[in-house]
């Protein structure tokens, strides 16, 4: 009998646990496969950008990743100086200032891994769903997917069929080590994978057991070699390009005499090839060492060639004069650079591609990691709302829309980044073949708003609400953009909050609580629980016309809006910043969580009577809400958060923000009455109602 | 058989989980039993100042706290107006700004205590002492001492010979409840202990399991009812005075229209008596309520009088009229206000008392649970590092020689502060009998440096040297603090650190890592790992005289100083901040750690090039240390900590600072020649040498 389940997983990399993780906070019955014995012990991925720091913030793990990582401030370019020696030509901030509270860090998957496995277990009992529970089965492949394509449109229908084998602990384990050092070789671009062959082989064993599951939805995070896209065949097939450049790596703990080795640094030596340098927590570094002795010109790679001594060898010449050695050594791969994206990242929204699955490119701007969890991220609440009937089907389009695009930027970004730094170094303004070093550093320094994920801008849809104006038909992609972007009614009208822009996410800055005084980033009173947030800049509430208007607002919200979407029990615990909780503090009426920033003196508004029960919810058993008012005023202890100015509002203006449950802006309007309705509209477009 | 064991402690509450926690970091071998057959699960203590998170966050576990509880900023003062109905008379701060980085917060002793568990079960396995772990041993009392006065001089003796009790749960349950409610009545100053009577109950019964255990060091942290100082005899009883006033608390969610309920409030109704609101996490409120109607005059109060009804309805009574009720209660007690502290804290220096056991009073200003803790806190690395052997015996004097005078300033402190709380308000002026509310509101004010903690100035000893201008005999205490503070030889020359005064603890200000410009607090550079600390405020060693006096310094020390003092195993991490390791990254050559903090250029210095091999110790394995050299200067993204000016370190002048292994300032004295003897002489009078 094939047991029923509403999302399969499968891969519990750090896409497929952040997948996870969405569904285990709302509760949907879910399983995650891996074929793999065990979480990432040491190696793989290492790098955290700002914005993927911001996401896992928002589930409560973002600090355990901060307090361990090692944060990057500086990076240091070396260059060749006319004698060919290598020598420091500058240094430069690592991390443009005041993007984010965060800043690029380095902490080792695994780790990662470990705080999802956390985070997961730590949803549970969920009050929605007691009986669910989503723990990662291992040693599982899937080895068949079938999709009924006439079910595909029926909410109740499971129209996905999947087949499942459960390996040995020896099937398992990857066969490809080639040193008794941890390596990653077995999942390098330079290697095959073993699911085809694994499957070819236990085919028929008695020993294997396997099951049928039905799902309604499944999505694919088994990585670069991903056997869910290749079942999904041709139509899904990457597209891109492969060089010749191919790259070693070592996490080492060093002992050298190399004066920047806790820094970031980018090093091009004159004819050896170029070594980029990433300080790591523990006292490990991580090098990237380009190997130009191991060409694959014109065909496959000699793997037997590359070994940690040979790529050691490697870093030592390119450092050299420098000495460089170690007694430590926690991991090692190699990898060829290429970049390739997939056309599609869903076939009839019931089946996703995410993370490296639909595209991959070379590692050392530390992206890989962060993009794949922001494909998760942005998949994840979608597909957990639908599930519960909250949000409206058409929503899941947007997945491929918002995220393709960006797959795309990330390809043309290491397209471009990897032959700058893979290039040789120009000897003379005359030397055409070689690398100009100001170009590379320029580009290294004009990327930081891509590579912090701060910079995303998604298209127009349903959920973005941009001006008219900006749906110019430029594009292919452009193209459908539009067709989706035809069904948005709501506008946005940018002015009254230039620093919220619509596809952009929401910033962070410092308000005060105006029951307690207490100073918060803004984005801690907006955790990933599911929930939309509608954010009503009211400006000084002390003023008799403002109040009224403000309560005018709240009582046509509580009438016209919250309560067509009230809330199901969503999420385990309201607030990941708030500890353990004995009872559900979760009093809210409504799927929108609705937040007042205030620029009043605190001392003069008196919550109970000034304003009205949208903003302080009343619950017979918890009484009011008090932790929905915020005032945007200096702290007793921790300055001002000038939030006002930080978000781009005029206090006597005013504004409201729809903030989606990813942290993403969906609407701007204003806060008098012409507002409203754009902001009934957007709700109609994106929600179910009751 | 007796079993042998360094430390027992006696009573696992917030006093005897901090000992415990500074010998599990020691590796010292320690087992901490409680009568009680599990912690305390809600009410009790609940309130943290800002010392406390200091030392909690010194241990890794300060954030946790942090995170999860209630801060407050803002108090409220109601008084009766002219019509005898109470009103806001003012709002003041709940904390002196820029005392600590932390602020008064609440939470309840139960969680607490499960952070303490944890980070207790972190420091395991101990690299110097892979056999031990310290566990609580729950549901066990101690049914007789003694201690054998030959062999308290001995290092390698046993003295103290303890016979401990195993009881079934049944015994170990109290029996006091009076309602269905979670209360702490068994645990109040209105209910007598009921360990005497448990062992005579369990006299000669087979089913209680008896052991001997023969100690070198016990200390009781058995709570206000002390076994352990009842067993200790007259010598040892605490002394002071009870009042009238009886008191309720109530843990609560409440359901009001007072205005202020999420604010700390003090309430003086005009004769109903006065209330406080303490904001809790978890949308919990705690009420402190004043019984007008149970009194305790002239005998024992009639505990049946005291239900949770009668508090909540004095409650009521006062708050009107406003309206107060509640759907959950979580805890409830009461007490009798009384001021009492023991006039000896140890026995021989071999047997020790800590926390309620040798000081109680009134629990309204949050200090019981903080001072008990930090009791603890200067006891255990003492006790620790005397059993390593690597600090005199003598040291031990200081820990009542320091903490009686704190336990003697919270008693007078209570005394004054729970009067004027308990009074009535004056009605006017020439009202003789009443309170005056704006007193009481400046008494508040003004004792923020003393209930912070933060104001805490300990005597001059050995391990406080003061100039000799600061031993004015003045009291008997003081007297006794002159016996010690003689066999003390080096002096502090206060105006180079002023801000770093001897007795008080080191503050804490940002600075950044030389070698990877990361912004750090100092205290994070300072974790509670048993080590001295030496900070070499060098000032600008870009100047070629300064390098070489630096360099001068670090060869003397190395020669004179470090050598003396080699490290042992000393820590499971060096680091609380840094995460789980795989390997020891505390490749310290000496028990004394030295930080240097300079105000040249970062881009100024290169560590290998310009600075003694002190600063940045070699380790064959892990090469070079780099975390020890730090920068006082604009950070990235996180502005400038100005700790020069924090510390009132002038850069032409600079200082060397001794820090505690408990963070307090040892001595100040100068970066020249001539201060380096009285580092010498300083850690001479305190440490063994090899």
């Amino acid at each position: 009998m094939p047991s029923k389940v509403d999302v399969l997983i499968v891969g519990a990399g750090p896409a497929g646990l952040m997948v996870a993780l969405w569904l285990s906070r709302l509760g949907i019955a879910a399983r995650i496969i891996d074929k793999r014995t065990d979480k990432v012990f040491s190696g793989q991925a290492d790098g955290f950008q700002a914005r993927t720091l911001e996401i896992l913030d928002s589930f409560g793990i973002g600090e355990r990743v901060w307090k361990e990582a090692s944060r990057m401030f500086e990076v240091t370019f070396w260059n060749p100086n006319s004698d060919g020696r290598i020598q420091r030509h500058n240094r430069a901030p690592d991390n443009v200032a005041d993007l984010s509270r965060f800043t690029e860090s380095v902490l080792h998957q695994g780790r990662m891994e470990s705080f999802f496995l956390d985070a997961i277990a730590a949803s549970y009992p969920h009050p929605a769903n007691p009986a669910c529970q989503i723990k990662v089965e291992r040693m599982v492949i899937p080895t068949s997917l079938s999709i009924d394509e006439e079910k595909v449109d029926d909410d109740e229908a499971y129209p996905i069929t999947v087949t499942l084998r459960h390996l040995s602990e020896e099937e398992a384990t990857p066969a490809q080590r080639l040193s008794n050092l941890n390596d990653g070789l077995f999942r390098s671009n330079l290697t095959a994978d073993n699911v085809p062959s694994t499957i070819e082989h236990t085919n028929g064993r008695k020993d294997m057991r396997e099951e049928t599951v039905k799902a309604k939805y499944v999505i694919g995070c088994d990585g670069a070699h991903s056997w869910t896209r290749n079942t999904l065949g041709k139509d899904f097939e990457m597209r891109g390009e492969m060089t010749d450049f191919i790259w070693g790596v070592l996490d080492i703990v060093p002992i050298t005499d190399f004066p920047d080795i806790r820094n970031r640094c980018m090093i091009h030596s004159a004819s050896s090839g170029s070594l980029m340098i990433i300080p790591r927590e523990n006292k490990l570094v991580r090098l990237y060492i380009q190997l130009t002795e191991v060409s694959a010109g014109g065909g496959r790679v000699d793997r037997s060639k590359i070994t940690p001594e040979v790529i050691f060898k490697a870093a030592q010449k390119i450092i050299s004069p420098y000495k460089l050695d170690y007694h430590y050594c926690d991991w090692w791969t190699a990898y060829q650079i290429g970049q390739r994206v997939g056309d599609k990242f869903s076939k009839l929204n019931r089946i996703f591609l995410a993370g490296d699955a639909v595209h991959t490119h070379s590692p050392k701007a530390g992206q890989g990691m962060n993009v794949s969890m922001q494909d998760a991220y942005n998949l994840g609440w979608k597909i957990g709302l639908v599930c519960k009937k909250i949000l409206r089907r058409g929503i899941l389009d947007t997945y491929e829309l918002e995220r393709k695009q960006i797959a795309k930027e990330l390809i043309a970004f290491d397209h471009k980044f990897s032959r700058l730094f893979s290039g040789r170094p120009a000897k003379d303004i005359m030397d055409e073949t070689g690398v100009s070093m100001d170009e590379f550093s320029n580009a290294f320094n004009m990327s930081h708003l891509f590579t912090s994920g701060i910079g995303v801008d998604y298209k127009p849809s349903v959920l973005v609400a941009k001006p008219a104006e900006h749906r110019i038909v430029k594009s292919h992609l452009e193209l459908e953009a539009d067709k989706i972007a035809l069904r948005v009614q709501a506008q946005s009208t940018l002015f009254l909050a230039t620093n919220c822009k619509p596809g952009m996410r929401f910033p962070s800055f410092q308000v005060v609580t105006q029951s307690d005084a207490r100073p918060w980033q803004l984005h801690h009173k907006m955790p990933s629980d599911g929930r939309f947030r509608l954010v009503v800049f009211s400006g000084d509430i002390s003023k008799p016309t403002r109040q009224r208007l403000v309560n005018n607002l709240g009582a046509w919200l509580s009438a016209n809006v919250l309560s067509k979407y009230p809330l199901v029990a969503l999420s385990p615990s309201a607030d990941p910043h708030g500890g353990t909780t004995k009872f559900q503090t979760d009093s809210y009426p409504s799927i929108i969580d609705v937040l007042l920033v205030h620029t009043a003196k605190r001392a003069d508004v008196e919550i109970l009577r000034d304003l009205h029960e949208v903003y302080h919810p009343f619950d017979a058993k918890l009484g009011w809400d008090y932790d929905k008012i915020l005032v945007d005023e200096e702290s007793y202890h921790d300055g001002n958060g000038h939030a006002y100015e930080g978000y781009g509002v005029d206090p006597e203006e005013g504004a409201l923000v729809i903030v989606r449950p990813d942290g993403y802006v969906g609407l701007v309007t204003t806060v008098a009455e012409e507002g409203w309705k754009e902001i009934a509209k957007w709700f109609q477009g994106v929600l179910r109602p009751v």
